[in-house]
């Protein structure tokens, strides 16, 4: 067995993460096979041109299997047994491969840090995992060969692989991922019953802070279960720093030490891929709701020799003008911003 | 007095919001006058356009207090003593007020729903406003023509002013600001002492609910502290949601219905200006990193017809082609994909 990925690589499960891997797949040219317990699913994955559905004989290459996460290790258990090597997509490690019986040297457990709020197979994108990481969570009876199968499946897929036990990647996740979305989710509770008029000074802030919150209940139900034992010892610690923050409202210095862990905690966060965290500015320009203004814009900003970061629209269908947020370096915010004056362009701070 | 907005409008404290609104009003060449205790920061808001520094004497149209919160009172109170109508732009309102002592009819307090992660007069942009919710908390003797004025002061900036009682703003900003700040703390805070190994599967769901935990924490200190009463309740309600959700770790049903909780409150946020949430679609397209690329795409979706929601840019320094994320109207998203294949750009769904 060779480690390039030439295919064919079986997809079981046709929602969100398994449609965008045969996308992602099939920009390189790999022949993919898809099946679901849901035809309606399989067709409409193959219709996107993620695949073509699975033949009843033969053997893939690699099977990925992509179903709930209640469902995982039963599938993978019977993946086993066509003889071919098995990753899945399950967003817990440790628990799936427990649950395995007999010989599993060819499964290596994987996860993509890629989703959206939307699910199924409509929801699928090629670029879904473009830049991610994607764990790759070998066990200790893990053929190597599986193990570079995998990694090449991750790297196919655009994404970057980040090499973990599947116990470091089931405390990493809890931290980083479920977490988050719990205490989004009790964020988010808060708002559901609160008078709408109050709603109405709803800012940037608590739209970024509540957004993962949207996501599918019933799956993140079994996402949530599934790292129980990682997330019960977090939330504690987290219920006891909030009993530090209840008494620190009346304590300044306190208050603000609590404060200050977070902006530790906010510089953590390694840079989008991988890399320290670039130093942006904003520049702002008002551009005319005519057609070509924001190309010629782009063409200007082009013509400045300036690296686009990134780019943000703000144009509010009540006003004959919008604003577009243009990201560059901090560096290059200065001379961007003189090159777009001399273009006649306004530009705000 | 007219509730024209003319001029001269007095800025006190030239940090983001103070600096902000005087850039603001410059679009309109209304005169503003700066100050502040550090004359750097006048020097450098008036560098940037932003206004003049105060003369000696004179009574303005308006004058704005843009002081850190602790000092807010004191300053509005100094502020009154000239004859001219006051406003401030305190996060919390009730504090402020009941402190104020002799006749108040000429102050009306506000509070501009914007803010950054950075501070002081050098992150400050005319466009900080635009869009964004400002509410307007007149208190039972405030004059309405202060009222009228300073609800121009706030369209002035590009804002939407929401009236509402000092009281209700309070209970509302601690439900859509100050608790969200706090939970992104709290979660932040859990990144803090993490094995940075783990980190590294940060997608961006935890970015986007820890990225206001970077704010200042002198600042917020002082805001949160001003709206403790409320801060309070609102902390020990989700207290008690947080035992819940420990012990519904291990009941499906009850963990189902508290993350169905989190889906209701993002629903019941209201759409970025007001009106109702646009439900969008993404197009993903593939653009290399050649110069006037991105101004030809954007061009091609002009000519579509397409009324651009908002764009994104995900370019790894590491790869030769960057990914442009078009975000649409969910109804235009298939007549874009299609008018972009037949411009010869690949598309991803």
């Amino acid at each position: 067995m060779s480690s390039d990925l030439v295919g064919p690589v079986h997809v079981i499960g046709t929602g969100l993460l398994g449609t965008s891997i045969g996308l992602a797949l099939r920009r390189h040219g790999i022949e993919v096979w898809l099946s679901d317990t849901e035809n309606d699913h399989v067709r409409t994955a193959a219709g996107l041109g993620a695949g073509v559905p699975a033949p009843a004989a033969g053997r893939a290459q690699l099977v990925v299997v992509a179903v709930p996460p209640a469902l995982t290790a039963a599938v993978v258990q019977q993946a086993l047994a066509s003889g071919a090597p098995v990753t899945d997509v399950a967003s817990v490690k440790a628990g799936p491969l427990q649950a395995l019986t007999g010989p599993v040297q060819r499964y290596v457990g994987s996860h993509p840090m890629a989703g959206s709020e939307r699910s199924g197979p409509l929801a699928a994108s090629a670029a879904l995992f473009d830049g991610r990481p994607w764990a790759i969570t070998p066990h200790s009876t893990s053929q190597s060969e599986v193990v570079e199968l995998v990694t090449t499946l991750a790297r196919a897929c655009g994404a970057v692989p980040v090499p973990m036990t599947p116990d470091d990647h089931d405390l990493a996740v809890a931290r980083t991922s479920h977490l988050p979305h719990l205490m989004a989710t009790l964020v988010a509770a808060q708002l559901a019953d609160a008078d709408p008029s109050h709603l109405a000074l709803s800012g940037q802030g608590v739209r970024d802070v509540t957004r993962i919150a949207a996501g599918e209940p019933a799956l993140w139900q079994q996402i949530v279960a599934a790292n129980a034992p990682a997330l019960r010892d977090l939330l504690s610690a987290l219920r006891q720093d909030l009993d530090r923050l209840i008494v620190a409202l009346d304590h300044p210095a306190e208050l603000t030490a609590l404060l200050d862990d977070g902006v530790r905690g906010t510089r953590a966060i390694p840079g989008k891929h991988g890399g320290p965290a670039l130093v942006t500015a904003s520049v702002y320009v008002a551009v005319s709701d005519q057609p070509g203004e924001l190309a010629r814009l782009l063409a200007d900003v082009g013509d400045s020799g300036a690296n686009l970061e990134d780019l943000h629209i703000d144009h509010d269908p009540g006003r004959p003008r919008g604003l577009v947020e243009i990201v560059v370096a901090e560096a290059a915010a200065d001379r961007l911003r003189r090159c777009l004056e001399s273009k006649n362009w306004t530009v705000h701070r």
